[in-house]
């Protein structure tokens, strides 16, 4: 596909202001004067279209704030959690960190020469998609322990490291932390301006995340909570190293979001940011309780600037959740009517 | 015993200014010019008596913080691991948890009236510590389980609050969260105050200490790592839970702890505090490294004012570290010489 189009609707107080804003909510600013004199002066969620989602985020933010309000949380219990794919970045045509194990596969089939006809390494080298998908859980972990385990974890940021900075996105010809949602970014960033601690909380690896999320989206590693291999402490000629073995430790997926949030954070969030199925228990644990809360699920409506699913697709499916929402009272996102602009890579 | 008799060791400068000391460090006095007045005009480690100890830890947080120096780190990266049981609060004559896990015994045995001839409860109702020992860990894991699990995450920190306003230590008869050491909440403050953030690393349950570390320890709920039981997210009535489950999660101790701050933290540490062979991987783990490490181990040696053990005994058992701790160059806190004030109860 061809470049993506920027929306027509623009705000023309962004238009005259929009490095400032994007810049400082990048973290593209040294903190000080410049910095606090460009968020005093511009929308901190300039991509984001004026509107009832808009409104739904900032009069939550007002409310639970306000010092003398009704609703008023304090600083240390302002925790907001966000899924990763299909939330901050996006998850098509496949999770990204599918991609990854599927390239390693390729890099590390000359020091496995059975991989050519053994399966599910025979399907990811002849890119035979629906076989790797036919042969279901099982592929997967083969693909994910040959992929992801038989390393320390020093050398495995390495791996992944070095491999954000090659790949490229198929559609978008970019590297995939471009991929990244502009709305989001600035509204992690908006959050923290008021106190919230901000949270990754992904079905995706905890390791595979935490070499980049600091860099992208402000969150240090310590703020992340993924999916996770056992790992073995070992000493190696004198040296201490942790050990990736080939065992599943955590699936931080659907109901072990709670799970995951509990563990990691011991506080529930008064705010979650979700967009599929997966999300669904994270969303229900955080704004089914007492005083206010925010639930945000993020509808991919805009094939035209990225990708548009929801009930039927085999990455981030909405079905349940949408639902939910509408029971629950969530905020859904919709990309298209919501986002003025959708990847931080788009001209202004 | 008898009520603690004070170190007769005083520093004239900490007798005149002790309660301003201890009022900023334990946060009790607010933020703000008053504060900020107590920290620049005493020792922010009024109760180290001045020596070798209390260099070693100074000296690292100034080659550390010293921005044109080569052994700079920058703050995000300045993380500092401390061990609880026997590093920030005392663990004689049983682990504060284990007298918590008996005295649920006790509460529950109305509710099991099979418990009087079943071990391990028999043991535990006849106080028979002799006999529940010999049980080994197959009846600590019963015991634990009966009282820590088979209840949601919300009634489990009321049970724990509750004990702790109750419950008192045999030989000090005060609470147990009184039985902090003052020279380590000193230096918990000092580490912050030079932009470290202070993780908790115990073998203790993660659930356990959430309760109450913030309050005691300024360490908030999401930088401790501990051991833990699965938890399992269920809707109860239309609200979520987390129920806690009779299954062994995750043993934060030995091997178990550099795994544990890699998971939860992410990062490796640049200094780590422990006080027996269960900290002796996490303490390789902070200081095998490239750049500046400090090491510290706690070594308990004064009977008079808390308890002194090292080589032989059921808890804190401290032999094979302190042999690391010569060969690796780990400072050793001599509890009778380095700490002035052991205490946070006695009077300056």
């Amino acid at each position: 596909m061809g470049p993506i189009v920027r929306s027509p609707r623009i705000n023309r107080r962004v238009a005259l202001s929009g490095l400032a804003v994007v810049t400082a909510a990048a973290g593209l600013l040294p903190p000080g004067p410049a910095r606090a004199q460009a968020a005093a002066t511009t929308d901190p969620l300039a991509s984001w279209n004026d509107g009832a989602t808009k409104r739904a985020i900032t009069d939550f933010v007002a409310r639970v704030t306000r010092e003398d309000g009704a609703d008023y949380v304090k600083p240390a219990e302002r925790v907001a959690v966000f899924d990763n794919d299909g939330t901050l970045w996006a998850e098509h045509p496949m999770y990204f960190q599918l991609a990854f194990a599927l390239d390693r596969v390729k890099a590390l089939a000359p020091l496995h020469p059975d991989w050519t006809d053994t399966q599910p390494f025979k399907a990811v080298l002849e890119g035979d998609m629906k076989t790797l998908a036919g042969l279901g859980d099982r592929g997967a972990i083969e693909v994910i322990t040959a992929t992801h385990a038989g390393m320390s974890t020093a050398e495995f940021e390495t791996v992944v490291t070095d491999w954000l900075a090659t790949a490229r996105h198929p559609r978008f010809k970019r590297p995939y932390t471009d991929l990244v949602y502009q709305p989001m970014i600035e509204l992690l960033a908006y959050l923290r301006a008021n106190g919230f601690k901000t949270f990754i909380v992904s079905g995706g690896g905890i390791e595979f995340m935490r070499p980049w999320v600091e860099r992208v989206y402000g969150i240090p590693p310590e703020q992340v909570v993924g999916s996770s291999i056992k790992t073995a402490f070992e000493m190696r000629d004198g040296r201490p190293v942790l050990f990736r073995l080939p065992q599943v430790d955590f699936i931080d997926d659907k109901t072990g979001k709670p799970v995951g949030i509990n563990e990691h954070i011991g506080r529930r969030p008064i705010a979650a940011f979700g967009n599929s199925d997966g999300d669904l228990e994270m969303l229900q644990w955080t704004t089914l309780a007492d005083g206010v809360r925010l639930g945000v699920i993020v509808h991919h409506t805009d094939a035209e600037r990225e990708y548009a699913y929801d009930r039927a697709t085999p990455f981030g499916r909405l079905d349940k959740a949408l639902d939910a929402a509408v029971a629950n009272q969530w905020t859904v996102v919709d990309v298209k009517r919501d986002w003025m602009r959708v990847f931080p890579f788009e001209a202004s």
